[in-house]
């Protein structure tokens, strides 16, 4: 080999927004693979299970009943990993044994009453009304000033860790900014102080020239597999338009989103074929702590699928210990994620 | 409640080697699990395996044969992730699309001839003869001034990603210094440019005295949960000498190392009766970049594993957007490590 070739030689590329790099072994996908082979999620479940404590009318494990809603729900996390009623406290020994509290509000969103559905299944005006809720309970949430960082996320299917298939999402809100949004933050910051525009803005515009790695677009946003994606299949939704969180967005935006969230999940779904797993989740700017201009709003989604519907990606040894690694090219992965149907397969089979 | 207490209240605890918080939520592990239980390891494995590529006399993917070798054995991994000839290269478009080459070696340890053993399995005499071999290793891969770090390290069971149960580890060396190892390096840097001692000669002091997280110490190694632990039972291996990689350890110090990896991974094994499955590895200096005087060799074990042999924790939406989180308390997952025996459960089985 004489000339270096981004989709055949392993090389590094840097993520702008934490400043990271990943490795990428194009190569490396010719590898066979006869490790853990994950079981297929059960797909037929029925639309009301009675032993599920999101569908409407049951109980939790509080006691509460869950009302007879008809589109989306939210209420707080029965098994809260962050709690509002903590003590302060604060200690650091020689620099060495350093801890402090951490308060926090989580709440659980039901995305819809229909046990057996997921987000792609919804319709968009299901999926509307998930992302207005988002944004009133993200408003709600800010008024606490002793709040500085709400995430917004879904955890989909039972390799990610997702403890009931009902469709749901969760918020968890806290005391001080968690760490991978102070990385994003000191990044944008930086960009923003230099060129006085949002560092994804202007990426925005390279991907949007280079059109190699977008999947999809709409009038508000963008779905692009990321230079420096490592997931195989990883994907941002970013708005076109710079805004800090999610509480500036218009309804036409927010229903802009909810359409960019219905195409990417289907094509996620038709690529193997199955109800596709992944972590997603929006980053936007912390709150109650001043001006972050420089934020600029925007969805991650990773996902762990590899090969097929049961074959995925470890994180393990070498990326724990030293650095991310991926096989196949973001490149690639954009190419086939743009040319699947944005029909779900499901709804073609007759 | 009142007063702050560690092993109750939700906290954040800072990792002295990266700058990156955990958040722990100990009221958390009261949660009850629905969701993904693993399929047990099959642990009933022939001595010898004609389709394993790592057994004595098999032929590899390359077409060539393994000797009848009958300690470690050591080659090149057929699916290095990263190749010696690789063209260079490097690109920066505007800050936002940055990438460069990325040079290296990858190899494949086979830890014993026998396809039905794991390294708790092995002798004293074994172990040490691996411990030997990555030495040995590490000073040949050092020789090519080109490489910067050598990541030693071993994926165990299919959970972690492992394809071949035969007892293996994998040495990946690169030109270019992993981010794990930059982010250690950095803080090491600054703290013995303070203090004219290494910051886990400090750390490992102050462990010592308290004796809350102490797992096992031997002559020259203290095993210990870190206090800034992320996965349940993950641990550390600090070496009580001051060096900054496995070339510098004395015959004595490399079996002193294979006494506390059999130790600690037979106390593993002993947790949930099955053979615990982990990524772990060592991190050390970076080399042929002149002095790190600052680096403390140590090594760092990531096991899955929870709440049993078959339920795991999951590091996905919250962890992989916003924080890394634990739900047991360090000095929990310490003490129920240091009670357990360090004679394997199998061992008993008469
Ligand atoms: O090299 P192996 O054992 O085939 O592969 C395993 O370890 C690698 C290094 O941690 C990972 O990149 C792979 O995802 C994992 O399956
Ligand atoms: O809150 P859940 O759905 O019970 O739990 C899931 O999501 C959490 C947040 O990412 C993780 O900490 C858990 O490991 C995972 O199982």
């Amino acid at each position: 080999s004489t000339t270096f070739e981004l989709d055949t030689n392993p090389h590094r590329r840097l993520n702008i927004l934490t400043g990271e790099w990943v490795l990428v072994s194009p190569h490396r996908s010719k590898r066979p693979w006869q490790g853990k082979v994950e079981d297929l999620a059960n797909d037929n479940r029925p639309e009301y299970d009675e032993k599920c404590y999101l569908c409407p009318g049951n109980a939790r494990a509080d006691g509460e009943v869950n009302p007879a809603y008809t589109e989306s729900f939210v209420f707080k996390n029965d098994f809260s990993a962050l709690l509002e009623d903590t003590p302060i406290y604060s200690a650091n020994e020689d620099d060495l044994l350093v801890a402090n509290t951490q308060r926090g509000i989580c709440k659980v969103i039901s995305f819809s009453p229909k046990h057996n559905l997921t987000l792609p299944e919804l319709s968009l005006q299901e999926i509307t009304a998930v992302v207005n809720l988002w944004k009133k309970e993200y408003a709600a949430l800010a008024d606490n000033d002793w709040i500085k960082y709400i995430q917004i996320f879904e955890n989909k299917g039972d390799i990610m860790g997702c403890s009931n298939p009902h469709p749901h999402g969760q918020i968890w809100s806290q005391s001080d900014v968690p760490m991978e949004v102070c990385k994003e933050t000191e990044r944008q910051k930086n960009y923003f102080a230099i060129h006085r525009r949002s560092l994804l803005a202007d990426y925005l515009n390279l991907e949007l020239q280079k059109d190699e790695r977008v999947v999809y677009k709409n009038e508000h946003f963008v779905v692009l597999v990321p230079f420096w994606a490592i997931w195989p299949y990883e994907t941002m939704i970013i708005s076109k338009r710079h805004v800090t969180s999610i509480l500036h967005f218009t309804q036409a935006e927010l229903s802009s989103l909810a359409d960019s969230i219905k195409v990417l999940t289907t094509k996620y779904d038709n690529l193997f074929e199955c109800s596709f797993p992944y972590s997603a989740g929006m980053h936007q700017a912390p709150v109650n702590e001043g001006e972050h201009n420089e934020w600029h709003w925007h969805m991650h989604f990773y996902p762990p699928l590899l090969r097929s519907s049961t074959v995925k990606k470890f994180m393990v040894g070498y990326e724990l210990l030293a650095n991310a690694q991926r096989d196949i090219t973001p490149e690639f992965a954009a190419q086939q994620l743009k040319a699947l149907s944005a029909q779900h397969y499901k709804s073609l089979i007759f």
